[in-house]
């Protein structure tokens, strides 16, 4: 449980941490409130002190001290969380570990790269493209690779590359006592004992730290080409979709925007399309399978009445198409000015999307609510970003019930509550209603590795009643 | 800890069992024998009894009952396994989930289906045909899916489609008390909570009894062509993998034969190809693509002195040249007649393939051990099965202490224990030494599951001390 709060640097645990990692303690008000949220709508408060980490050793020793005083910890990545993963609560200490910056390994034979928590997806790519390498997957944020990794995070590239938990090969995690320990190995597989570092992806810092990241490789495609497509129905958008996977396209990315969004991109870049339902698309390979590929998707495109916006194979132009679709959420904010969103995510099996996408409009256009919704389609996954007046209860009220309504629509059809923003605060009550009888397997796990609570607590499952 | 050996009726667990699942429960001596051990050379004893489980709630009575009275339980797939890992000890039960053969699901369009623990992946994949699609991961044996799952395996296609691990997305599992609960979900992917799938994949029997499994299909590849190569040494062989896999060559199996193996399937099914080093390589997609990845290897290939011995695009062809690879393990025992087999395997980066390989067969050469060597070398595991005779204690030490130089070298250079095997009782000594202080982490999940130690004691990790 928080404890009382306090900046008083007498509270023994920030007196021993102190001594232990001098001026790596921080306790200005503003650095605390700045670290204390992510980017979502979630609640915080500003937590006892800072701790930036700048080695897994320093992580273990803010852990172990922490661990002795039951002093509860929230580890810190980028902060581009939607789902109050790293939001913090009085008497929390933040470790931050954005200054974890060291990439240790580039294995470009082996396919592997070992990087440190805090280094940004952006840093990585950058320091691969000269062994013609990158890592493909995650979000469109720039992010860091700890806070991708804990989150289970992915985004536009999944239906082809998968998400983190596909991409992540070993871990380096702290765990509640402090203890180091390494997960995984940098094997292409491995059957050897229970699967550690698949728990602890995904697992937002509630059982351990995630301190180093060892992260699946791809080559760098020798081609691709992008294509920007307007449909004349969601429906019709999203059962293109569907023919495209049954002909087993290989679609690198496919992006639904609906009209809303588009509209918001115009005003908000400059971003030019038809203001209708529209598809991203984009295939990657060679230059022949490329052609021929993107050749058969127009094929059936032309059955659903949809028509080609824009194409194209250069790499700067299709840079700007990904980044318009990457400053979606920004755009939706900016299209009401003064407003915040509720951004949240489901994923459904992908025969179930239409139905739910249309039902979910339909919910919306009754509750007089104003959300863009944007879909990473190919994966059955998408969001919704419901646009509030900041300071109206009642709005929030109606918008955190369509949010729940939106839940309840996809475990009916067979779906998740998250696909893939995570549990964090905002979606800890959907827990007992997706897992049932195996929540109570997962409240064991931690209990098992976290016996005092102290680890991210009151996220992915609530906090124990005390 | 086992209990003592017994077939009497009146033990109470037995009693209760016969009570609840009446002819379900199997005390014939030869049953049980034939039911206490799986393909391995590791030790057995046959168990109290056999229960012949026919659905979820079946496993459930029965691990409700066993719990009760702290009666281990050995869960039994297809017996298939290479480790040991459905051994059962004095004492025991046997958990025979063979009989569980009902595909619940087959959802085309989401690319899933949905089959009890006992389904084989040949029955899985004949239903599978007519719409389309495969289940494309698992060993060249057949095997059943809760099997397959339960000791996370793969084979021959893991390169291209991969393991158990990126190839099961839900599960049903009974846990030691007989609460029955479910895990996943049947959506692509979900950032829902702590990743209970890939804790039970490979956990072989020792957290829960996985009674359903949902796996991830594909659309069965419009074209495929197979070739045969025969190199003038392992390096070159090993060195033409490593070339292909830098060039993203999307090579769906690349399969290495050594020259006792080809020897050995010459002599056993009458397999005919160049008594050298070879490659079996397959690739996959649509026919122009499949020509032109082949065309491409082919030119790496002259580079390495390799030459085609046969390519095919024939389908009966292409099965036939599968068929002998999958013959490796018992083309090799009949080698060397009334030998058994010590069958292993390892896992390193590919980078390390070359340099494990070759100072594996100095090793073995300097031992005067005959072992045939196949490997699965996109992934970079490989398998020997060391031929010895039953009943020469000092060849058997001799090739254990071989075994451990093995997964010494392995764990030398980056690799894992046990690429695809498992643990069962064969690595258990090895855990220690992979996974030092993480160990102590599967132990804690163990006992946190499993307080009583009852779900299959002594595999994966070694008993406690009592």
């Amino acid at each position: 449980m928080p404890h009382s709060a306090t900046t008083d640097h007498s509270a023994p645990v920030l007196e021993e941490l102190i001594a232990a990692l001098g001026e790596k303690i921080i306790t200005e008000p503003e650095l605390l409130s700045s670290n204390a949220h992510d980017r979502s709508y979630h609640r915080w408060e500003s937590p006892l002190s800072l701790v930036q980490a700048t080695s897994t050793d320093d992580v273990s020793t803010a852990l172990r001290i922490c661990h002795k005083h039951q002093t509860p910890v929230v580890p810190r990545g980028s902060g581009t969380g939607l789902e109050g993963g790293a939001n913090t609560s009085t008497g929390s200490i933040c470790l931050d570990l954005s200054r974890m910056t060291k990439i240790t390994t580039i294995a470009a034979d082996d396919l592997y790269a070992t990087a440190e928590a805090g280094v940004m997806k952006s840093q990585l790519n950058a320091a691969l493209k000269n062994h013609g390498l990158h890592f493909a997957a995650g979000p469109g944020v720039d992010a860091s690779v700890g806070g991708m990794a804990a989150t289970s995070a992915s985004g536009t590239t999944a239906v082809h590359y998968g998400t983190l938990k596909e991409n992540t090969l070993a871990l380096t995690v702290v765990l509640a006592d402090g203890t180091v320990i390494t997960t995984g190995s940098t094997t292409k597989k491995s059957s050897s004992g229970y699967d550690l570092t698949h728990l602890f992806v995904g697992s937002e810092g509630t059982l351990g730290v995630i301190t180093e990241v060892t992260l699946r490789l791809h080559p760098l495609p020798k081609a691709a080409k992008v294509g920007v497509w307007s449909l004349p129905s969601l429906e019709a958008a999203v059962q293109l979709v569907l023919a495209s996977l049954r002909a087993s396209l290989p679609l690198a990315r496919v992006e639904l925007l609906d009209e809303i969004t588009i509209e918001a991109l115009q005003k908000y870049n400059g971003y030019t399309a038809a203001v209708t339902e529209t598809l991203m698309i984009e295939f990657v390979g060679n230059a022949p399978e490329v052609q021929t590929n993107y050749a058969q998707f127009a094929e059936l495109a032309a059955a659903y009445d949809a028509a080609e916006y824009a194409a194209t194979t250069d790499p700067a132009e299709s840079a700007r198409i990904w980044q318009a679709r990457h400053d979606a959420l920004p755009a939706a904010v900016a299209l009401v000015p003064g407003s915040r969103p509720l951004a949240t995510d489901v994923c459904v099996p992908v025969s179930q999307l239409p139905r739910c996408i249309l039902d979910t409009k339909a919910d919306l256009e009754a509750t007089g609510l104003l959300a863009p919704i944007v879909g990473h389609v190919g994966d059955g996954n998408f969001h919704l970003a419901i646009l509030l007046p900041p300071d109206d209860p009642a709005a929030w009220t109606k918008a955190t019930q369509l949010s729940q309504r939106l839940v309840d629509r996809a475990l009916a059809c067979g779906g998740t509550c998250t696909g893939e923003h995570g549990v964090g605060i905002g979606k800890v009550a959907s827990m007992a209603q997706e897992h049932a009888s195996a929540l109570a397997v997962m409240r064991a796990i931690k209990d098992s590795l976290d016996p005092s609570g102290i680890m991210n607590p009151g996220k992915v499952l609530a906090a124990p009643v005390s």
